[in-house]
């Protein structure tokens, strides 16, 4: 299942994209009643999904993202894979959806994509170990892990590097059956591949971060782990738009405009 | 005013505590309805405050911390004081109010207390200058940000570190008319003095921290920044009680146990 929160002509709702194979011009947008997690309700109202719009598939309560978690990421800034997940927060203010744009701070002049794999809790969860992980998985999404490169690297601490206002795009749905073991990832800027990965160079694997962190935090249906980026990120300007496809859920694409 | 959330008898609530003088033992607590934001509203409802459990204060959408906001605390760990706050984010399921135990994970083998002054966001804000940061503000608690020293140290960013369930123990209500300009601050551990500081030596003051974390992030009602800690952290163990007052406003107390 494909699961999007939009906006219809009535309001606002999370719905089920059901499509005619791979094409997504007809698909319809199956609304869902209250929320998806569980077994979802539909109400038997319906839209095309073209004249819908899709949203953050999720307004999570946190994004925890995961630093250093591609060897060759690691190695473009001259750093080492850390043996545990190195894991900072970024706020829920961040997360913005589709289309929406990606809004430059004059904070800072040097402001980066990261195209990631995202994972989207299913259930309440504390120190569930990694073979147990999947069934406290709702599924996953993509991700881009927009940061300050120049604050970043002056702070220290990532909270604000990380954290402004539209940093966090996520979407455009939740896909809930894919195997997020070796999907290949692309990030495009103004239509030329900046990167091309794949989730199997993980250092650590979707299952041992679910375990990781929520040895750490109780996890809450909707919270968002990004996985990490491959290498291959660098600069975004106001103008470009910048696209994140992951082979399996979808494109993930935001303008940049100045703030 | 002093804005307090609470267990009464017959469920969950936000009450104002009206006592006699600076004698909380014959204080009531006034329910009132819905939420403290704006002109709060009374139920006509009352109880006293020894027949109450009092919980914390606020439940925030985000947490945000503070590092190196006194100097002598920088200078405990060799660290410099910067330029800008050094901001970083803890989850809100890390929030406990008072009396509730402050659990130490397996994976630590060093937490340390830190108390600090907080700031509760009353309306939402961004890009707010500091002179009229105050207008924002709904009033100020005391706080604790445990820290797992050893893993603070060991990942480089602060998310785990500062992370773990029960690390954010806030309260015991928020204080809406004291001015945290220069107010005395004292942690204690098992009752023996270890922090004794005032907000006066604030590197970056209230004002300035609400105008710099709102030019990042839109600060929402409910919302908390931790100032950061004056010299003299520590260790707490399990069987030990770690009391944090800050003069105007209150003492939060919690218990330490094993996880």
């Amino acid at each position: 299942m494909r699961l999007a929160r939009i906006a219809h002509p009535d309001g606002v709702a999370f719905g089920s994209i059901e499509a005619e194979g791979d094409n997504d011009e007809a698909a319809q947008v199956l609304e869902i009643a209250d929320h998806p997690f569980g077994q979802p309700n539909f109400t038997g109202r319906r839209w095309p999904l073209a004249d819908v719009r899709v949203l953050a598939p999720i307004l999570p309560t946190k994004v925890i993202a995961v630093g250093r978690n591609y060897t060759k990421h690691a190695e473009e800034f001259g750093n080492e894979v850390p043996a545990d997940p190195m894991i900072f927060l970024k706020p829920s203010t961040s997360v913005i959806g589709p289309n929406a744009p990606i809004k430059l701070p004059p904070a800072s002049s040097r402001v980066d994509f990261e195209g990631e794999l995202a994972v989207v809790i299913g259930q309440p969860v504390k120190n569930v170990p990694a073979d147990r992980a999947g069934a406290a998985i709702l599924g996953y999404t993509v991700a881009n892990d927009v940061t300050a490169r120049d604050l970043q690297s002056a702070d220290g601490q990532w909270g604000r590097a990380k954290g402004f206002d539209t940093f966090c795009p996520v979407g455009p749905w939740i896909a809930t059956s894919v195997d997020p073991a070796d999907l290949a990832l692309r990030s495009e800027v103004d239509g030329v591949v900046k990167q091309d990965g794949r989730t199997s160079d993980l250092v650590h694997t979707v299952p041992e971060l679910v375990a990781f962190v929520s040895s750490v935090m109780t996890l809450l249906p909707g919270d968002m782990i990004l996985t990490g980026t491959p290498e291959g990120v660098g600069p975004i300007e106001a103008g470009q738009s910048v696209s994140i496809t992951i082979d399996g859920i979808g494109t993930l694409t935001n303008p940049v405009q100045s703030a």
